[in-house]
Parts: C-alpha cells; structure tokens; sequence
C-alpha cells in the first residue's frame, strides 16, 4: 500500500451544482470510502429517462480500494443509485436502521442482494481502515438521519448530511449539538456541508409546527381528511396520525410507497400507533366520514400516485366526495409545480377543500436555513470548507455566508463535481479531475441512453418525424417503388393532404434530378432528398421535423 | 333585430381556469362585443406547440353580429390571439394608445392590417350599439391598463381587467377609485374581476418599492449593471432608467421586443428619458463599466433572449465579465422556474453577482391581492359575479372571498370557457353552451396539430421510433427485400447492435409466420409485425418506441 501520510483527497462524484445523486469519494492512501449515492429525477430536456445516477468509472478503476459505502440518511438522493452500484460493485454498506430498511426495499425491487448491510445508530464510531467514522444526529425530514464524522490521519472531516436544527423534533431527539461542540474544540479539517437552504434567512420552522396546522385542519374538517405527504417523512406521518387520534379519527393508507414506509417504520419502531387506529383502505366506508383520514402519497402531483388518480377520478377504491378536506402536506419541487397545481385544480373540482402550501403552514423545510448554517460553522469552526448538496448558486451563497463568518476565501471550495480536492493538515486545493457526470437510466438500459439519442428524442418531440421510403432497382439503377412518405407527430394528415402531396412531388423532383446528375451513392441521394424535404416544409409551415430517407434494394 | 332587452349574456372564450388567452363575449340582442382576446403559452405536454389561441367559431359563426373588440391593456394574454382573429374576423378593435402601439408591433409581424384600431383614452365613453363603454384607469404591470364599464339595457357590466390598486404608481396616475365608487352608487349588475392573486392575502406592494431596491442594487454594484425585466413593464423600465441617472450610468437596450417596446414607449410619450441617457449597446465599450446600465429581456429564462445568451457565453455583443451585477426584476412564471435558475447559475458560474427574487423585493407583482379584491368589491357592490383571470383554485378562492363579504353564493358563478350566463336585472343563470377550446399555433400551422398529433410527438419524446421496412414481391408473395430496422430516439444503436439484430429476428419470424397462415393482408402483417415486436422490445428494455411498419410493392 502507497502511504500518503499527508494527504486525504475529496471527489464529489455528485451533488455539486445539481440538487441530487449526492455521492463523495473520500480517499486516505489506498483505501477509499464513499459517502451516500443518491440518484437524481430528470431534467425536463432528458426526454424519456426514468433516473439518472453518478457515473462511477473512478470508483470502478480503484473497485480494491472501496471499503465502504456510508449513508447519511435513507432520501432517494442519497440512497437511490444504490441498486445500479452495488450491481458492479461488492461493498459493505453502513447506515441507521431505518436508512436500511428502506434501501432494502429498493434493492428487492432491483434484485439486488441485501447481505453487505450493516446497521449502526447514532453515536457510534467504526472503524473502516484508516477511517474512523462517527454518526451524529441530526434533524432532517427523515428520521434517523446522521452527520458524519471521518477522522483521517491527516485531520478530521465533517459531512453534515442533509440537516436542520429542529429545537423541538417530534421525536423529542434532539441535534447533537455537543458532538459537532466536541469536534469543533478537538479542530475540524474539513467542513463539508448541507447547501440547500443557503438562500434562506433566518431559521428553517421546527417540524412540530406542521402538527399545529393539522389541528386547525383537523378541527375544521367535517367530512374525510385525505392528506397526500411525502411517505419518507416519518415524523410528519406521526403528526397526522396523532392529530387523526386526537379527534378520534381512523386512519387508512394508501399508495404503494406510504404502504411501504409506514410498514418498516412500524416494524423498526419509528411510528408509534396506538392498537385500532389504523383501518384498511376496503373498510373506509364502515365508518361515518367524519372519522377517517387517509394518508397517502402524490403531493408532487406524480400522474400514477394515489391522489392524482383520485383527483381525476380514477382511483380503483377511493373517489373524491364533496366536502372531503384534502391537505397536501409539501411544497412542489422545482420542475413539479404544474403538476402540484393541476392536482389541486381538479380536487376543487371535484369539490373538496384544498389545503395546500402557498395558503398556510402546512410544509417545512428539511434543511438548515442561514442562521442555523451559521451556528453549525460556529460550533464546528473548520479550517477548509466545501459546500455540497445544492445548484451552483447555493453554493455560492453558502460561500459567501462562510466568507461573512470570518472564513477566508481561500479555504473555502465551490468544487464542481469530478474534482480532485486534495488536503494536509495545512493546505487544501484542487489538484486533478477524475471521470464523473450523469448516467441516465431509461427502463431496463442503464447508459444506453446517450446525447445522440436524446437530441433525437428532443426533435421528434418537437415537430415529429417524416419517413420517406424508396424502393430501387439495383441493375437498372432507377426507382422500382415509391417515393412512400409517411408522417407521425408532424401534422393531423387529413387536414394537411396537399402539402404530403407536394412534399412527396419534391422528393420525386430531388430523385430525378439526382438520377440526371449521376448522383448514385446513396448517402448523396438521401442527403439531397433530405435537404430538399427539409427545406420546403419549413418554408411552408416553419417546422423542422426529423426527415429520415429509407432506401431499400432489390 | 330581435331584441331581448332584459337579457344580457357573458360567455367567456378562455382565461376561466387557465391563466392565459383571456377572451369574453358580451351579448346583448343580436350585438356582441368582445373584451380582449389572448394567447397562451402551450403546457408542458403540448409538445412543440408554439402558442395556444382561444377556438372563435362562437364569433364566426355570429360574425355579423360582433361590433367590437375591446382591449383592458397590451399583455400578451389579452392581445396575443389579435393576428389569428383579425384573419378571419374584420371588427374595429378598441384601446388605449400604448396598448394599440404593442399590438400594432404584433400585427405587422403577421401581415396582418392595423387599420381598423381605434385609440382611447382612460376617461373615455364610447358607444357601440347598445354597449355605452367606459374605459377606467387602473394600475397593473404595463402602463396604460384600464378596467372597462359596460352599460347595456340591462344594467351595468364591469370587467376590472387585471389590476392592482397601486397607491403610489410610478407615473403618479392613480387607480380611478371615485369612478368605481361612482358605479357602485349607481348599481352594477355583473362584476368580472382578476382572480391571479385571490390566494395571496394581504396587499400587493406598489412598483415604487421596486425602485428602493433598484437603488440598493445599484449603490452596491461598482461595476456594470445588467436588468432583465418583461419588456412590456414600462414603468420598470422608468424606474431602471431614473436609477441610472441618478448613479451617472447610461443605459443600453438589448433584446428584439425590449428595443420594440422601449421605442414605442418613447414615441407615444410613456418613457421619460433625458437626452443623452440611452447608449448604442455597441458603445458600451467606450464608458468606464461603472457607468453602464444593459437593460434587456430574458427574465424568465427563455433559451434564446439576451440574457439566457450571455449567461451562456453565447451572445453576439455582450459577455459577462467578472464582476458584473445581474438584476433578475422580475418572478418565473409557474413552468419558468426551472429555466430561470439555470440562468442564474450560469451567470454564478460566469463571475456575476447576481440579484434575484428569492432573496430580495426584485419584483412585485401586477396584480391585486385580497384586501385590494375586497376594496374593488366593495367599491363596486355588484349584484353578481363572475371570477376570471386565473386557474380554478383561483375562481374558487376569489368566490370565497366574495362570500365572505356578505355575497351570496348563488350570485356568484365559477365559469368554464364557453358557458353561457344569461343575466336580467335580477336573475343570473347558466343557459348554454358554446363551442370553445384550445387552437394550436406550430410555426405557420394554426389549428392543424391536434391532439393525435400531439400523442405521437409524446410517444416519440419518451423512447423514441423503429421504422422497419419490408418490400413485398406483389406477384410472388414474398419479401422481396428487407426487414431492414432503422430507429431514431431508442436506443444509442452501437451499443445495442445485439438488441437491434435480435429485434429484425423476431420481424422476420413475424413475417414468415404471416406467410404460413396466408396472412396478406398489408394492415394484418404491419399489425403482427408491430405486436410482436413491440412485446419483445418492452421484455428487453421497459421500453414502449412507437412501432411504424412500412410496406413496399415491386
């Protein structure tokens, strides 16, 4: 093994500049450890992809060095590239129980082996190589959530995860504020921290403010409450659940997801339901309506989930009935708006009452806001600092909220992902690159999906596609069929007959006057077919569909 | 003319439901005006759709029957659809100037004749058969925004138009509230009024405080200033230049419609200019960077405005250095917000300070909030109303506010497009129905994509097409050449070479099958072909492309 004494190198293989697939490589000398690999929803140019995780070549080129996978918490962006990971590569997997028992649903789902997972709590330290790695704590929206601390021979490194500082958790489990105290005295290398709600002034609202709103809700509700939530929040779940008891209200669950969650949390011990409480979802209607609540997923306004189906009536066992209070218990993510509000929409359609984010309290935020981002660089008074997790401007922010800390720019590491960031115990920089970026997944195909795919996926979505097919004789050199064109996404046909009459008579046109010219080679031919078609349609209807000539022999 | 002198009806073409083509019918006997007549930017799924007009064939099919359109103000949700309905419908069209001046732009740019305008000024009374129509000056994003009074035999209509009720306006020209109170005196029947902001409680802030932060900005800024704004605020756009002046920076126009609309300000005398302010965006150079301010369009992210092109290192004459203080005066539309905060990041990236809505009173909206909604109600005390202007939650929450002034609800009417709500001078009811609906413009295409089109396009967005291509011996009976597969958006074909060889297997196993049952129908061989391997392909891929089988003849 090549001893480095002086030297820990941190790779953010995700996460940087892109809120998602968050996954960094810390790596001390010949063994490497890899923080959280989380998996990121698409953007909306990726046409037709289903996820996309972090391009893991580094990772696979040193697969002898890898010696574990550590997970801050169990969110789909930092757990979610697990199942395509652990597929190329055998690793031991640390988290808290509750991280496992959901990674360990999603790697049934992907047929992949759960054996290498190992459960620890927080304010446990293992030992991995040269690594000694501590969980802390924290809040976040979800439960058991951990910050982590790495110590290195070089220094100690502080990963905060994704966290806020919740005075008044639901679950009475309090930050632990004299751990990050402790390695604040004891002297922090490097800081790598949550950036999200960099933007943010002022301190995100304790969790426990939301049971408040559900109160209110609750109080004023005369019919069913349907309350759609995220169904990894535990703690919001347990909120809804409480209030539904305090009002002596049945609670039914519904959607695959929710089903999930709640089922592992209660076998784990993180929701506490009193004997009774909960009802199937066939059983709703042996109850007056003023005593059910069903709990359920789609507050992103998904097309497939529960409420959406609900909302447009086309859910198998639940429809929307007139004067049902529907509370949608989180704030779209960026990109979900419309979704969220067409949701709404057809919920007042179908008359309920909508409670929902821009007109009451009814969500808060899993992240750490200025305030508490300062008083976490306070108490952990690092020497470096990276931040991580949040789009390039977050980043910024939070640089610059470090800067008004007393921090000197030069410590401080906007890094970009697949950057080598090298530090001893008195000199951090960046000193290389290693292989990173996205890695889509489209169905089954992980990676078969490609630029040139998606530019063909972004022109057909747009004007469609024109196929023109030509039969040829191959002795005589001269047409034996068609010119035949066909269209799909281009115009409704019946109403556009003329023009795929003309278009077909130029194509015929570009032919002769190929035949005239001695233009043989049959790249020459389409070429000239396709600059002809291409630019007659857009002369006549300023559209640039995809024009695709097929010339077959015979 | 067969009078009906105590009916009045109101069918609303567009804007019920929806933010965007705003278009009411009023009809009175057999004489119809018209109240502004809008576009609206195409949804997320209508894929390559340029704009969305509203469907007229109400009017056509009345068109001797219509004597007017009246317009509230020149955004393009109230003039937009003007070229397509001036095309098939020749009625005088009525406005004030600035609006008349925008709109005139829009018609040249379509050929379409602007001789049929005619200029009015708030204060203004015309008469247009039956209709006595009063145009009242309100405050709202674009200069020159009136509200519309509509006296008919039945009694008074007023249409707010979209308003705020700004107590300090930037020109000093204050909401006409004497004159609504005056209406409310006399007795309005109907109240058509802007639901954008019936969520919102509160008052909206007035443009001036705008200007504070501007001057904020512009203190701390000492390099170039570059604003992006909507080009149609003119009075943020004033605001922008009295800044300047008053920080000795002479100002730059960037940007098609921002150059249009600056100019036209200017002309009808909208804009207050000192002489020697406004630079040629080519002399920037010439000035120290602290004395330029760039003014230009792309507030919302739009891929190919200026700002978006700078951002991107993409613009033919402006860069951004280092330095440079970005103002982003204005919110991303709901669809807009992804776009808007890549730009940011762009400009983070490009060494911009960058100043944005999140973090600072950048931007106020044009519209009235709810106290401002209960003033406007009160003032006016209308016998019914009508909520416009917005999504359905919108209506709803406005109706809400409605009753919760003592309205009764019965008097209230939650419309959809092409309802028809007949009113006497004490009844309201809904009678009918009327054609309306979405028209789709795609380049030149009005009207001629439509919802098959629009399947395809998004078939073809998510995984993609395999064209597969067979010529047929007619008198054999037989292949004579082919299958050969060609595909586009599937898959990245070099990797999959084995999927795509697998792929034409099962099409010839298809084919040879056809051929043993004495299947030769075209339609029954296409369909086998594209059964067979549209199974094949989803058990291999999770992939759904769109299956086009092609038949040739020799």
């Amino acid at each position: 093994m090549a001893r480095q004494p002086g030297k820990v190198q941190i790779i953010p293989l995700g996460g940087m500049g892109e809120i998602g697939k968050n996954m960094t490589v810390i790596r001390y000398g010949d063994e490497i450890i890899v923080v959280d690999a989380g998996l990121m929803f698409p953007e909306d140019d990726m046409l037709g992809i289903d996820l996309v995780i972090p391009d893991i070549s580094y990772l696979l080129d040193n697969r002898e060095l890898v010696k574990a996978i550590v997970l801050t918490h169990g969110h789909e962006d930092h757990i979610g590239a697990l199942p395509y990971v652990l597929k190329q590569l055998s690793v031991p997997v640390y988290g808290t129980r509750l991280t496992l028992g959901i990674l360990e649903g999603r790697l049934k789902e992907n047929n992949v082996s759960a054996s290498n997972l190992h459960a620890v709590k927080s304010g446990d330290q293992i030992q991995i190589g040269h690594f000694s790695i501590g969980f802390i704590r924290v809040s976040h929206s979800i439960a058991d959530s951990v910050a982590l601390s790495i110590k290195t021979p070089v220094g100690v490194i502080v990963h905060t995860g994704d966290f806020k500082l919740d005075q008044t958790p639901v679950d009475g489990k309090v930050t632990d504020f004299h751990k990050f105290a402790e390695l604040g005295d004891q002297g922090v290398l490097v800081l790598l921290a949550d950036s999200t709600n960099a933007e943010r002034p002022g301190y995100t609202p304790s969790e426990k403010s939301v049971g408040v709103t559900f109160d209110d809700a609750f109080r004023n509700a005369r019919e069913r409450i349907i309350i759609a939530s995220f169904s990894s929040n535990i703690h919001r779940i347990q909120q809804a659940i409480d209030t539904a008891c305090k009002y002596r209200r049945r609670v039914a669950i519904l959607g695959r997801s929710m089903v999930n969650v709640v089922t592992i949390a209660l076998e784990l011990g993180y929701l506490n339901i009193p004997e009774g409480v909960i009802v199937d979802i066939d059983e709703i209607n042996n109850y007056p309506s003023s005593g059910i609540v069903i709990l359920t997923t789609g507050s992103q306004g998904e097309p497939m989930s529960a409420l959406t189906r609900m909302a447009m009536s086309d859910h198998k066992k639940v429809e929307i009935i007139p004067g049902d209070t529907v509370i949608i218990s989180a704030t779209p993510i960026p990109g979900n708006e419309k979704l969220v509000s067409r949701t709404i929409d057809f919920l007042f359609r179908q008359g309920a009452e909508v409670v929902y984010e821009s007109t009451s309290g009814i969500h808060v935020s899993g992240h750490a806001s200025q305030e508490e981002l300062k008083l976490m660089h306070n108490l952990l008074r690092p020497k470096f600092f990276i931040p991580v997790h949040g789009e390039y401007r977050h980043l910024i922010k939070h640089s610059k909220l470090a800067q008004s800390l007393g921090m000197a720019k030069e410590n401080i590491f906007v890094a970009e992902n697949g950057q080598v960031l090298e530090f001893t115990a008195d000199k951090g920089a960046v000193t290389g690159k290693v292989t990173s970026g996205n890695v889509l997944v489209d169905g089954l195909g992980v990676g078969d999906v490609g630029n040139i795919v998606l530019r063909d996926r972004r022109q057909l979505s747009q004007d469609g596609i024109l196929i023109i097919v030509v039969t040829m004789d191959k002795q005589r050199g001269q047409v034996a069929a068609g010119p035949d064109i066909v269209s799909r996404g281009f115009v409704y046909v019946r109403e556009s007959e003329q023009l795929m009459e003309d278009a077909k008579e130029r194509v015929k046109q570009a032919l002769e006057k190929c035949e005239l010219n001695n233009i043989t080679e049959w790249a020459a031919i389409k070429s000239n077919v396709r600059d002809t078609l291409g630019k007659y349609l857009y002369e006549r209807t300023r559209r640039r569909p995809m024009i695709l000539p097929i010339i077959m022999e015979v």
